[in-house]
């Protein structure tokens, strides 16, 4: 796993709401908005497996990562990695994990929970500002 | 052009730092902040002509931008688009234009004026939330 340096650790540790860049079958990006988790050793986003990003890391699994600090748009740190696993989630429970995470549980499990997945990143790069 | 909604345009006229995705020779994806400034029907970013995120955009003109609300991470604005246009920027005066926009402006050209462009991104498809 890349270093990602000790002063810029609180952005994978926040529950920000970061950009995930893949790549579509036609060779061109896409980035979206996530919920993440970083566990000190890999990323993890909940996703279903039903979208145009499924697709695409299915096809593609190297990912880009873009964390900015909220308070100061001028501090962030990109990682670029690999997805590493897919494991199903068909009780939402990594969702609602998240989702406490980020202050939005509804103490239900998604209506899609059939469809989640939990997403594993590992990080090969890291740059920071 | 894409339409964006009248209700999202704030994203676009705003001074944020946004998430630029390209896609490196390789294949995969890369995320980099950047400055930006829309001007009703294309968005413009300045950057200099020796760094790894220009090498990507002439080798593969397909982009991806996030702007995130600083104010509420979940409204945000998701543009796909291609670059339309590379022109030089050689006296940094578009580079010192984005600078006061940001309020980041020192006064002098960038010491890279000589390498700076002008990247027009002409957008192709929006999604927002």
């Amino acid at each position: 796993m890349a270093e990602v340096p000790e002063d810029h650790r609180d952005l994978l540790e926040r529950p920000l709401v970061v950009s995930l860049a893949t790549v579509r079958p036609d060779g061109g990006p896409q980035v979206n908005p996530m919920w993440f988790e970083w566990d000190g050793s890999v990323i993890r986003f909940t996703h279903t497996n039903e979208r145009q990003k499924f697709y695409n890391i299915e096809a593609e699994p190297r990912v880009a990562i873009a964390i900015q600090d909220p308070d100061n748009p001028y501090r962030y740190l990109e990682v670029r990695g690999v997805v590493s696993d897919i494991t199903g989630d068909p009780q939402g429970e990594f969702y609602r994990h998240l989702a406490l995470r980020y202050d939005r549980d509804r103490g239900t499990p998604p209506r899609d929970a059939a469809h989640r997945v939990i997403v594993s990143v590992t990080i090969e790069h890291a740059t920071w500002a």
